[in-house]
Formats: C-alpha cells, structure tokens, sequence
C-alpha cells in the first residue's frame, strides 16, 4: 500500500519542502526549524482552546486536534507542524485503560508485567484510527506546503508506560521484566511495535510528510541493553513503514552512546538531545546520516545574546552534517515566551546557507 | 592540619583494609563490595528505628545516625559503612531553610536564584557540624577494621536544589542562570564547595577513611557545560581535602560523557553507574584510576541465575583497571530484598582475586 496521489509529497505540495530537502541531505533554500511540543502550553491560544478539555479528548477531537497542530505555523512561521496528540493515544485507540493524569504523565490503570497480561493485551483496529486520520486530513488542507510530522512513541518508551503503570526515573520494574523474563519482554515489545507502525502509517496515509519515532526513555538504557532488548522492535517499526518513502527521524534524550544503534535502526535522520553537542553527536554518527537538534531549552531563559551565540553554534555544528533540521534538544518547556521561539526561528531562518 | 594519630588510617585499623587497598590500585585480599544507600528503606531495622521520626532529624541525632549507618555492615558483611545522613544535612547545618518532603525530596523554604539570594546565604561555623563528628566518633569506635565512608554533595548538585527549590527533571532554571549569569552561578557554586568541603573534613577528622563527592545531578550536562560551569568547583573541593590523604570517590549518574572529566576533577577513584558498562567506563578512563561500580539495581529484582551472571561480568570488567570497587550503580532501590543483597555480597567475596 503505498501512498494516495494527492497526498503533499506526491502531488509536489511538500517534496520539495526544506525540511524534506534537509532530511535527505539535499541543498535547503533556507535552514528548516520546529519545536519538539511547539504545540502545547507555551502558547495562549492553546491554552485557550484547551480549557476545561482532558489531554487525551482533545487528542480525539479532529478539528480541535488540528487546531491546535496549526496554532505554532500560524504564529511562529516554523517550518514543519507536528501532529498534535499523545504517544499514548494509540494505546487507548487499542482498548487500553490509560489516561493523562496532569502535573504526572500517562497512567495505567493496570500495569503490564506477565505473559497474561500480554497476551491480553487489545489489538489496535484501522477504524479506532479514524479521529486521527481525520484530524491528519484536516491539518493537511490548510498546511499547504507546509509539511506535517507525524509521531509515535517507540516500543520500548510505550511499553516502559505499560510496566512501570505512570512515569519512571529509574524504570527498574521494565528492566527487570527486560532481562528476568525477555521472552514476554519481546512478546510485548512486538504489540508495542504493531501499535506504533499502524499509527505512523494511519498518519502517513492521511496526510503527513514526515515520520518521527520518539524513544523518549530509551536513554534510560546502557548500549548492550538497547541493543539487545529495544533495537530489533524500533527496527521493526521503521523497516514497517519504509515503502511510504517519507523521511523517518528518531529521537530519544541522553542517548549520547545509543546516536549510532538508533540511527542502525533504520532511521533516514537522528534526533539529538541537548546533553550530547551537536558536533560530537554527528562525529559519533560519522556524518553519514542528517541530524535534528539541539538548542538547549534552558537557554530560552537566558538573555536573547547569550541565546543567539547558542543557537548560532548549534547552526554551525550543523553543517558538519550532511543535513541539518534545526530544533530543541527537547521539547518546548511550558513556561515558555512564545516570542522567543519566533525570535529564534526568524534568527534561524536569516543565517545563510553555505 | 592532618588526621589526628588515632584516625583508624593512621592507627593501622582500616589502613590495608580491601577498600583502600583497591582505591590504591594495590592488590586486595577479595573483592570489596558496598551499597550506595545501603542504609536505608530496604531494611525492616532501618524502618523500625526510623519510624516516626524526620528524615533531617534522624540525621542529626548521633546515637541514631550511628545505629542505621551499622546496621548493613552488621547485617550484609559488607566492606565499609557509608555515614548515614543526605547532602543536604550541611544546608540545614549552615542555617538553610531545607526539609526533606516524604516521597519529594529536598524542599527548599525559598530558592536561591540571584546575586543578592547568593550573597545572604549563611557561611556553615565549625561547631554546627558537632552532630556530624559525634555520630562519626560513635561509628568508627564500633567499625574496627571495616573503614566507615564519608560524603557530601558536590557543588553543582547542591546549587541545583538551592536554584530550583525542589527536585528537578530538567534543570531548566539551573542552567538558564549559569549561561545566563555566570557571575551569580560562579558565586553560588563557590558558596556550596565550601559547604561541601566543610563537610567532608568534618567527617574525615573524626574518623571517616574513605570520602566519597556525589554529584547526582551532573549527568543532565554536556560535557562542554560541565567542564564550564561545575569542574573547577568540584576541583575545589577535591583539593581542599587533599591534604588528609584518604581515596577520593567522585561518582554522579547518566556520567558517560563526563568521566574523564570528572576523573580531572582529582579524583582517586571515578564511580560509574549502571548505564555505562564498566568496560567502556574504564576504556574512557584509560585504565588510568580505580573505578568503583556498577552493578545494575534493577537486576536485583531478577531470578538469581540472570542477577548472578550480571554480577561476574561486573566483576569480569572490573579486572580492566587498576582496581576495582564493586557496588551498585545507583542507590539500593527501597523495595530490595535484603537477603538478595547479602547474597551479592557473598558471591562477590568468593569470587577469587587474580
């Protein structure tokens, strides 16, 4: 199944997009730039149109969906909208009992840990993806050239959720389950796998132009570990939706020793954090792939020339790289001044490429 | 002014102890082994004699101090008692509003984010520290042989409390104030080495043989950001303890990138966690210093046979440096089986030097 012809990269909308020129290592007419969260609490009207609305519904809400993905091109100028939504919302597409518990994160309302529990775990049907696809739709038609990203947590990050039943620092319960019993281990990583692939590609076939895997916890893991226990399922997913032809990044935090084991999954660009400079980051990548990153978020509190002289190193390291997709080295954070992000991308945007 | 004649280091008692025999890189007797919060939740004794009473207070009263830092020596054979106290008890001691929240961790009455919040925080005076060298004094009269360790808080992990207040996932007003006011940051952070520093003498003189800097928190750095902004902070305390002769520990957590330099920081043995396998940890050093590490916790949730084998290959990499002490890589998680600690400790012990 490949993509529909009037989809933005076949009917030329996007091809030629900087993003997708950067993400294929292609010369960009200017440097492309998005935030990882753009849309989120940082911005008024986000949180205008979300009052009184649970994370998750607004998720599953099509036109407030889209909305919101719209909000940070419409102000900001970015170069790309990320879909808004949740790495958890497939998981409750599928059936399971999660919700977002503000000031914490995802809980469960059981956690995940024995061959039962996996093996009762729901399948996810192409027609609970509807709200998604909608909303994909909908965003599409008022992006014009503007590409959208499509997202999904990676198997190990959604089922680290499903372990551990709400945010872990130490995730000692899924490391345990990991390396004490791996046999259910693989056996949930592969549902993980079939759940983030069928999400990525329900937004591909709606409309997106880009495809990121977010591994969020992964740098939780030391290199033996994420080799042996994560890499094979995130190369499931990537070698699952590799025949759209879209530019798939992966991206996780404190993954300074894991850049080269996630970029050998199969990823076309490779998200880095702000702990690992950007130039040692594509020395440890030997250049042989394009890089996302990695303006520091801290730094969006500093005075605006202690903030430029970072964003232009990280501009600069950028070229080190056979392409370069400006962004921060995580999301943005919700004390955020939205004016600075427009500063930013505007400073971005005006520094020559060589 | 040096260690008093009847420092069990200069008396003879913990001279040639394994400890510091393997923080020498000399030859041991066997494997030395402790945990990093060995006294602690994981222990129904621990629990009994801290019940109902706070966390900083059981801190300070030295009879109790003492009796909790015996008890895992008493109960796992373990090589060396580490002082039971918190990084922030020399905050309190110096007259900061600290408390320790149940389930939280260290509350800050008000945080300490300006030049002029810097410039009234309180110096810490000798005689405020008597609770620390009672407690000390009681504990090693009991020790003998088995060397008692002691620890502080490294500047950056102290000055990221006082900025942010509370703990922190992300340290984003940490790092906004040492790139956007190093003046303030460098004030602070010379402020919390003297802390620091204070403290470990304290400990040294009355008795401790063995001191250990955590720096928990520096693995939210890049390397470039750490050898700035934290690395001549720690490298003051490291030399103004110096002088005493006792192995200097220097350990932190997510430290990959950072190891040399925090070997840099004068260190006579680096403390590794358990996201850097030890062979890569001792080949970023060079072989050059004793390691002490790292044996993942989450394994000690795991079948016997799967933890078993984790433990050799720590053992295995250890034998790549100049010495080795086995621990943890991160602190006793609460939840430990007790027993399962003592089995570790008597498999390490068997396990034949060559």
């Amino acid at each position: 199944m490949s993509l529909p012809p009037d989809h933005p990269v076949c009917d030329g909308r996007t091809r030629d997009a900087d993003l997708l020129l950067a993400a294929r290592g292609e010369r960009v007419t200017r440097h492309p730039i998005w935030f990882m969260r753009q849309a989120g609490r940082s911005l008024p009207e986000y949180r205008k149109v979300r009052e009184g609305i649970d994370m998750l519904d607004s998720c599953l809400r099509p036109e407030l969906a889209s909305e919101i993905t719209l909000q940070p091109v419409r102000r900001h100028g970015v170069d790309a909208a990320v879909f808004f939504s949740d790495i958890v919302v497939p998981l409750r597409l599928a059936g399971v009992d999660v919700d977002i518990a503000p000031g914490v994160g995802p809980v469960m309302g059981a956690p995940v840990r024995t061959a039962a529990d996996v093996a009762a775990l729901p399948e996810l049907e192409p027609d609970a993806l509807t709200p998604i696809t909608e909303a994909v739709a909908l965003t599409v038609a008022e992006l014009g050239s503007t590409p959208l990203i499509g997202f999904a947590g990676a198997p190990f990050t959604l089922a680290s959720y499903l372990v551990e039943g709400r945010p872990s620092r130490d995730h000692l319960v899924t490391k345990a389950l990991m390396h004490g019993d791996p046999d259910t281990w693989n056996a949930l990583l592969a549902w993980t796998a079939r759940i983030s692939t069928a999400f990525l590609r329900a937004q591909a076939m709606a409309g997106a132009s880009v495809l990121q895997l977010f591994d969020s916890w992964a740098g939780t893991l030391s290199l033996p570990d994420y080799e042996r226990f994560v890499a094979p399922h995130s190369t499931a997913v990537l070698a699952g939706i590799e025949d759209l032809g879209l530019p798939r990044i992966h991206f996780g935090t404190k993954t300074s020793d894991l850049l080269l084991a996630m970029r050998d999954c199969g990823a076309d660009v490779v998200g880095v954090d702000d702990r690992t400079p950007l130039a040692t980051a594509i020395n440890r990548l030997h250049a042989s792939v394009p890089v996302q990153g990695n303006i520091d978020p801290a730094l969006l509190f500093t005075p605006w020339e202690t903030l430029r002289e970072h964003v232009q190193g990280v501009l600069d390291a950028g070229r080190l790289a056979p392409g370069h997709i400006v962004n921060l080295g995580h999301g943005v954070p919700p004390a955020t001044n939205p004016d600075v992000l427009t500063r930013v991308v505007e400073y971005v945007h005006a520094d020559p490429v060589r």
